[in-house]
């Protein structure tokens, strides 16, 4: 049946974490609704080595993934994740197409940002499989490179696409006119909020003072674990103002969600003057 | 009037940190009840560079840790902090002597672990002033080499003393034994608690492996702020096993209190088996 590996978020852990996902005055069309939302260790890691995928938060906070990507219209990750990972990017909250819902009904677009085409996908790799059994949807390579003829075609053979846009944030080093182009090229394809999942060259790279103002809303889930030194770490690159180290960044609006044996933080990017 | 200054820490706030500060089964009368306490930073920092002091949590979460002190016969710190933030290691909570009550009923003993006698204090240091006002304790310092006459005499003149260990934490390597030396030294001392609160080689030193289980409790506030490569980052030495990482260290018996925008995590060391 396909609604057996559903999962089930609390309406009233919902409740408190919608105000984040919905903004009743995002009344941009030019620009999805930005959520950054990913889970660290209490040493602000992500993973205890790059490409080692780590086990961090309980299975409330992985509910809660499921229950965010329902409510977006795409997730966006970059392709190192996709290359560690083989993630699956869909949704399974119980009900959601392809998990007892209609169609693909609440299912998010899975975006990859892969400026050099450098993920070496597959028929099995996950993704391409749940598209292909109607459990999630097919996923959008955004890139600037031309795509292999075999690969490209793996893709739409799903119902997926590549969407060259002209300038690809190329990590690490980014300029902000970047992923305002990359959001305004998604909005142009109808994608009205995204939920950006990673990795941590990604989220540093939002994190930091010039890209900081493009993200609407923050989700932090936050594991009492040290991972200690050496893994994949959330900080993003310093401020500087007349040679003093500032604050790169700071939520208002904030509320903290206990979940589990971890903590969910949601807030709101603050802007400085 | 000497409570002009003092901090108040609600009720019910108190309430539920209490449990992780008093262990009804701590029999042990050679080691004191370790309590490790500090605040970070999202990115796990505890300040903007090495010898800035950064403002980083909320006036709520300042109470606590003035609540805490007075709920601990001592507070200990290393030499860099000492030196960094000339700090005032008192307990200023209304009702503690000095802030309303009773001679020094309340204040804990300050305690700096000074390997190589490197603080220059002065009678002008916060914590001699204090300890002269009668607002706090007098410090003593744990050190492995001699003290100069000028600095014992000040030392003294306030009712502070040196405590000679024979194998102090010479941070950053440490062994084991030389906390336990240490722990074991403040026992004789008849401190049967004590609150460590930094810098960030002590607590990196105590979050490591060989040292966890010597830690009772763990009380970190964190604030929802990121403060960016090249500040004093919590995260201890890695863990490996085989040749792979391994998380170094994880809390049990969890509870996350919001604290103003702060959350306050409360915990104890999970024991690896």
């Amino acid at each position: 049946m396909a609604t057996r590996d559903a999962l089930h978020f609390s309406p009233s852990n919902s409740e408190q974490i919608d105000p984040y996902i919905t903004q009743p005055n995002h009344s941009s069309h030019s620009k999805p609704f930005v959520t950054l939302t990913f889970a660290t260790s209490l040493d602000s890691q992500l993973s205890l080595a790059p490409g080692v995928q780590t086990a961090l938060s309980g299975p409330d906070s992985k509910a809660m993934t499921h229950y965010l990507r329902s409510k977006h219209d795409a997730i966006l990750i970059g392709v190192g994740t996709a290359i560690a990972d083989d993630p699956s990017l869909n949704c399974r909250i119980g009900g959601v197409g392809g998990y007892g819902g209609e169609g693909l009904e609440g299912q998010p677009r899975p975006v990859i940002i892969d400026p050099k085409c450098r993920w070496e996908f597959t028929e099995e790799s996950k993704v391409m499989r749940l598209a292909r059994e109607r459990k999630g949807k097919a996923p959008w390579v955004i890139t600037q490179t031309e795509m292999s003829e075999g690969k490209r075609r793996i893709l739409e053979s799903v119902g997926g696409k590549v969407l060259a846009v002209c300038s690809v944030p190329a990590l690490p080093v980014t300029a902000s006119s970047e992923w305002d182009d990359l959001l305004k090229a998604l909005a142009r394809e109808e994608i009205r909020s995204v939920m950006i999942e990673g990795g941590g060259r990604i989220i540093n790279d939002l994190l930091g003072a010039k890209n900081f103002n493009l993200v609407d809303s923050v989700i932090v889930t936050i594991a009492p674990t040290w991972l200690g030194e050496g893994g994949v770490q959330v900080c993003p690159e310093r401020r500087m103002e007349n040679g003093r180290p500032l604050p790169v960044g700071r939520l208002t609006d904030v509320r903290w969600i206990p979940l589990g044996e971890d903590v969910v933080l949601c807030g709101r990017p603050k802007r400085w003057q």
